[in-house]
């Protein structure tokens, strides 16, 4: 990866004016900081526009965006669809239910199929690690990668790191615990990835059978005490605990798990005074986070985290659109 | 509720000029009459557009229109994603199963996300009754109840009394029969009020069983005997019977169901010449309604109760997005 | 049928000009040749603006075209979507579970109801042959036949016919062998009309058991035997094996249809140097066609065949929303 100068401040206005050399956005491994933060400026146009009585832009007019979801996420889907719309994209919708599409092969005549509609950007969420990686080499088009198996989901990492940005200011310099599920959780890895690119100190805490062998060489510090993880940290980031993984051997109960790992206010108390508290959705509470600490106005970032993600899909079409990369060949 | 001029006809331009007052439209109870003729007189403006070439408005350009429906209704959302897009909104169509939203809380959870995401108007559907209403207290766009469990369905009651009114001229002074599961039906309680408001005399007919406690209280005269009911009746409103109360316990067959309460042209006699025939479908055919009468176009009013919908609910957009209680927050 | 005059050539502007006379299109059995080629002529308009990065025409801004769909298609179904918004059409997706209409009747219903809500175009798939012509009879829009039972898909036969014309400068004289299983394919029907019709020869290979009683009447040499039935041939257009066919007494295995029917190198090189591959997708690989076949850029047509159905079915929607049938209503 070529240096770029890193002491460009986000106000500046030059580099907002830069374009986006990625091609696709299906790792925040993929980006330097630059890039990142880069995408996080272009969300900050677009911010203030959603709360505006109209949000409708043309930048995007005659373009079609194509969500292809090969498992169930309302929220993210119609994040990308409102994302498209607002920036005047015609967006598609395909729902394809991973039963017919057991055999890796089907994933690459999909991919060919779509590529002759001759979309402009494909979204695209796979139980497959690697599934928006393959799909990439087979389309013209820019490919989002919105969650593929337990690697990476993005824009999930970009909305979070602009969430706090928002917050605070910054990143860099924060401490950042990310508790829960890490073993099977994208949303975790592309956290790091991102959080630590952008300067913060990421902790990583959970019990032994839900964390990755190695995750220490993320860059992260492991934690397998809550409390002791916690202590002060700026931000709690929990993670959503899959209901399955209860009954597959990874700890006892959903009662036990929220006696170790849930955020409650007592657990909250270790970390540094105001911290705040962020989670990916949808929340099972009671088990992951109680919630005194979930509906705490004060201290939850949640619901921002969801209105962040509009602006920040906004910001990535946009970059995607106007990269060079994807500009030459139209 | 603030005393309104009620003398105003429905001819007169200042009654359109007027802004709704209502932030959101959750049941027909929370209308004063001057307010649903406002609504009625709205869709006037919108009814001759539908048979246009070109049906588009610009009215709700850049504005976000969701339709959260958690009980299939292909029907119903159809009609509000039509009136929605030719009033130039985006519409984005959210399908929730049931089954992953078992708990209360959750719906709530949902509530919050779709603020997040800021939309202008969120039409919802649900199971249980409350639910919209619930929802909109906790959102901050407007919200369109579009059939909440047994409770109500403000725009179906609206698109028969617009459909009454188109074809008679008015609705005041009528005598409209509904006619089967009283018991069951959110589309009854909607009518009886509406109907009942603007001046009509309501009865309500259909067996013991299938006939709530206490349903003279809303205004309505109760009749167990069809062709008593029926007597001089200038409109009948058929009820669709959910084949799943057909083993409950409510009636012994949907043959003797018929008998006693499926209209056909013997027991049609029995209301006044020329009495019109409605029904919310889908129809049951032979069940609830004889084909005979269904599909005699001089009685019956059934496709036309489709297209006054469109109209209608384009007006309910166009209101709710014009009322004064959604401009303050924006 | 009235005669037109056949001499008319593609490249001539007056034949473009011409208003299609047809209001729906449900068949290709109902379109002379002259009809035929005039759609084909509109698709060649709008082939070259796919691969433009401004995609969005304003032909239809303002008119709905309504995607009924009552079997699962989403390559279709998003061809159709596709199309209609770069007509600068409201599109809206209505997917309807076949279990819900089982009874006849209910399409008829179906049918009322759409119609009621005014829609100018609808695209409707059915399981049942003759859906689309029902359909037809009892709404005031233009329908168009997305698939119905075992009768026609012509826009699909419209696709490929426009493929091979795009590649090879016409039809008129080629050989063509349509080869899989016939019996069920409405695919097989439809090319067989127009190829026909355009002036080509067609040939049927497949198993006696999966050959329709009088194919030969249909206008096509019928083979049993795949060498013979490719000799020099120019195109070969595999069909696609239904899986539930495999079980159902046609054949005895896959592996078996694979060796007598399944295209491979070998089959092809009895095909005249140079012969193209058609299929409709999505494809069993190794059960009607090798990948060795399929994946081979310099004969395959297949994203092609993706590719030109976006365009033939724009040519479609302009041609039904010009044609003097439909304008006369409105």
């Amino acid at each position: 990866m070529a240096q770029r100068p890193t002491g460009v401040k986000k106000t500046d206005e030059s580099a907002r004016a830069i374009r986006f050399r990625q091609k696709h956005l299906l790792a925040i491994a993929d980006l330097d900081r630059f890039e990142a933060e880069n995408l996080l400026d272009r969300a900050e146009k677009f911010a203030p526009l959603l709360d505006e009585r109209v949000k409708k832009l043309d930048t995007l007019r005659g373009r079609t965006l194509i969500n292809l979801f090969f498992e169930n996420s309302t929220r993210t889907q119609s994040s990308f669809e409102l994302a498209g719309k607002r920036m005047g994209a015609d967006v598609v919708n395909m729902s394809v239910k991973s039963s017919s599409v057991a055999k890796g092969e089907t994933l690459i005549d999909t991919a060919a199929t779509l590529n002759a509609m001759r979309p402009d950007l494909l979204v695209v969420r796979h139980g497959s690690s690697g599934a928006a990686e393959l799909l990439s080499r087979k389309v013209d088009c820019a490919v989002i990668n919105a969650g593929d198996g337990k690697h990476e989901h993005p824009t999930q990492a970009l909305l979070d790191a602009f969430t706090i940005r928002s917050r605070l200011g910054g990143v860099e310099g924060l401490i950042i615990a990310i508790c829960g599920d890490v073993l099977h959780s994208r949303v975790a890895r592309s956290n790091v990835a991102l959080l630590t690119l952008l300067g913060a100190q990421v902790r990583l805490i959970g019990p032994p059978t839900l964390m990755p062998a190695g995750a220490e060489k993320w860059g992260a510090k492991v934690f397998h005490d809550m409390r002791a993880g916690l202590k002060d940290a700026d931000v709690v980031m929990m993670l959503r605990v899959q209901r399955e993984r209860m009954t597959g051997g990874f700890f006892p109960s959903a009662r036990e798990y929220f006696w170790f790992y849930g955020l409650d206010e007592e657990k909250l108390r270790h970390a540094k005074p105001g911290a705040l508290v962020m989670h990916p959705g949808p929340m099972n509470r009671g088990v992951e986070i109680d919630s005194t600490v979930a509906d705490n106005a004060s201290v939850s970032l949640i619901e921002t985290q969801v209105r962040m993600g509009v602006a920040v899909r906004m910001a990535v079409l946009e970059a995607l659109a106007e990269s060079g990369a994807n500009e030459e060949r139209s």
